[in-house]
């Protein structure tokens, strides 16, 4: 508990209507997308850097753990405030302060919508290519701490490749402002990256350079659907290997298919196996088209049994409303679903979608198969239903299989989503001691009193055994 | 100086063909391709990142110095062993470990030549983008200490944007391996990131993942002459505001232009006061012919006298030879020439020009303009005879001028080329004390006892008055 010293203070700085401490206003801010809830002691929401720098200075001084939000979107707990203290709402933090179109660049406050930037820069005739699926809620700023991704990574990169510069509040209240509004900068270490990805851990991005690009023209997309995944899985490699680095590249497994169709009622082929979802941009239709066409044919010698061209861009916003609506879709399956986010080579993704189904098999769950294939960052899915005794720990058994497979093939537990509380028992098997040691080092360095979102990223417990089971979950801290 | 003990121990380690003590032998590991010269007191060349994991262990227990080098073509001095001990010589290193065609990567060991990697990739259709000067002996660990960029950064990014995974041997012998055969990767901090661009201050990178691209199968290129410097350094903003981007945009000014001809008899008409290189690639033809002719209509517009579009692969070479031919071409202009790298944003390249010929005539110099437009990374170049007396105080007046006019207009010392022992005291200046410190508490963690290139990025005067004359130069530590 704080002291009501402490939230005067914290009223003085942000404004008494900016404070809340009652239980019930409290919930808002103790969730995320997964399925954990804990409530801060206060939830503060600064409106300039000055203030999270205020905020921050009375956290150090008063040993206080502070956790930053934007829209809370996310997929890994990193934003849950389970130690309690403040919780640093940044979403009034909203502005786009300068979109420079001479440079491709725009500023923004981290508290901006993902989609707002993009359409206000888009008018502009410029492009910010991460698409996260949250797009329409999540910020600029969580992206950054989770070093988002989206559709278009594999050509286009994740958001770590668009941040030019950063303003962040550290642990102690100072201003570190690095990078710049600078293309290429090799004067001193590559701070801004160093930053990108530490949901929170070291440091509050406050405001963010972004670059921007040229916005492709023309796009084309086509789907192509297989009666066997492993196909589908094999065609990534084989469309890579062929030359071409298409604009996105996402698969969609037969539950995927018609849970989809269903929702959507769109008229899929319920029998296929596997959808991919090809597109290409670029400024030349000829071009882009003919890319796409490429792709085609690429897949019908890999066992696509159907592909259908989008021939207007009707008909390619039908396309992606399958993989858009993906969300809500699957919703109506199982009460429950645990979603993943691990991360191969991509030519392994064949293997590892064959191991996915041994896992289901084994555990008796369906596990769904969709995700980025063409840069090998696979959700795959476990629907459940939590009610049902005993079924927490197969789930909990059942997750470890699929990260231990990926980590057996080479890969990495997060590919967009990031660690936050749901994989920290993990990352000692993701990294090794030596990596481990390495972050532990520099969050001591940069946040010597541990106060910027503890517990999250490095592992708490002295086994992995019980990883989900206790997570403080909805229900567990319901408001008094 | 070491001891008989320590020498034997290193022997040990590498074997006693690739450890050189004498001092005539130590002098080819004393230099770069700046005018500094200081040996160290050994140079150990080891084959494998076990070998340098055992001399990092001896190093780290004896508190001995220790810096690490590829081809030692840099130019700022960050190869320069200035506290003596061991130089760690990468180039035995030189294995192209595995081509990847399936996932479009390579891995490579650092001591590996940057071109040699881009041609052995590209006769499997791939593509290794960063492209530096020096790349015909420049090696991929040194791109990587360096964050190291050349003409296509524009449209392909620089060497951080392609490097994946990395094996770091730590100031105590610690392997980390950090990142992997992984396009997207949000497990933990990005370590991979951290040591890009530190120069060697926080560990040996002895191994390196690398995204690779398709290659791309046309080129097309123009050059555009322009009557006045200005209007082509304009064109700059407004190609890219066009919607294209250009997979290089180089500048050369009028001295540059006459040199190359001079030194290449090239036909290029010798009164232009600017040449803008413009290059497109693609996978389509027709496409790619249409930007280029698209570029050339709009410098057209901005006041470029001459366009030559280039209508075969040998007349795209003959353009390219002028760019390429500059360093040697420069070299016989002056004794001497102090070739900077600073970066601004793109659309203040008018005014950043602007500012080089107001120093020029300040301080009585001829100051070359050549660069990478496209992304805002200029090359200003000092041309001087440092046999007059008095003119090296002058030189550095005029380089602190120019370093002080890129930061004023928002831009940085380095672009690509990194700080080393040049431009470290104006560190403060460029960064501000707050990223200053933290990146020094990083160095702290990462190097408690500082051996690693120690005197390097960091500032270590108190004053930037003398920053050359500080330095240990050619003359001053001649064998004896």
């Amino acid at each position: 508990m704080l002291s009501e010293k402490t939230i005067e203070e914290l009223r003085g700085i942000v404004g008494g209507e900016h404070v809340h401490i009652g239980p019930a206003e409290l919930v808002a801010y103790s969730y995320d997308a997964t399925f954990q809830q804990h409530r801060p002691d206060v939830a503060v929401s600064p409106a300039c850097t000055e203030e999270v720098v205020e905020v921050m200075k009375l956290a150090y001084r008063e040993v206080i753990p502070v956790v930053a939000r934007g829209a809370s979107t996310g997929l890994a707990g990193g934003t849950i405030p389970v130690s309690g203290g403040i919780l640093l709402n940044l979403a009034r933090m909203n502005k786009v302060i300068e979109i420079d179109k001479d440079n491709a660049m725009a500023v923004v406050q981290a508290g901006v919508v993902t989609a707002q930037l993009q359409k206000e820069v888009e008018k502009v005739g410029l492009f910010y290519p991460p698409d996260p699926a949250s797009l329409n809620q999540c910020t600029i700023g969580g992206n950054v701490a989770c070093n988002a991704g989206g559709p278009r990574c594999l050509k286009y990169g994740v958001t770590r490749h668009y941040v030019l510069g950063l303003t962040v509040v550290l642990a102690d209240g100072r201003v570190l402002r690095c990078g710049g509004k600078l293309m290429k900068n090799s004067t001193g270490y590559q701070l801004p990256q160093l930053f990108i990805g530490s949901e929170g851990t070291l440091g509050v991005v406050t405001e963010v350079i972004l670059r921007l690009l040229p916005l492709p023209r023309v796009r084309s997309t086509a789907t192509a659907f297989f009666s066997k995944l492993e196909d589908a899985s094999r065609s990534v490699a084989a469309i890579i290997a062929s030359g071409i680095l298409p604009a996105t590249l996402e698969l969609m497994d037969n539950v995927c298919i018609n849970a989809s169709a269903d929702y959507l009622s769109l008229d899929l082929p319920r029998d296929a196996q596997a959808m991919l979802i090809l597109e290409q941009d670029g400024n030349d239709e000829a071009a882009v088209r003919k890319e796409v066409e490429r792709m085609a044919e690429v897949v019908k010698a890999q066992g696509a049994f159907l592909v259908k061209v989008a021939a207007t861009s009707k008909e390619r916003d039908d396309l992606w409303k399958a993989r858009r609506g993906l969300g809500p879709a699957l919703g109506r399956l199982s009460p429950n679903r645990f979603a993943e986010d691990i991360t191969v080579a991509p030519g392994r993704i064949p293997e590892m979608v064959h191991r996915l189904l041994e896992i289901g098999k084994e555990f008796g769950f369906q596990i769904l198969v969709f995700g980025h294939a063409g840069d090998g960052n696979l959700h795959p899915s476990i629907l459940f239903d939590n009610t049902k005794p005993g079924v927490m720990e197969q789930v909990e058994k059942a997750a470890e299989a699929i990260f231990d497979a990926a980590l057996e093939l080479g890969g990495t537990l997060s590919g967009e989503h990031g660690i936050g509380t749901l994989k920290r028992e993990f990352m000692e098997d993701a990294l090794g001691p030596v990596a481990l040691s390495v972050m532990k080092d520099i969050k001591k360095a940069l946040d010597p009193k541990g106060i910027l979102n503890p517990q999250k990223v490095f592992p708490q417990r002295a086994s992995r055994k019980g990883f989900i089971m206790a997570l403080p979950t909805l229900g567990n801290d319901l408001p008094g």
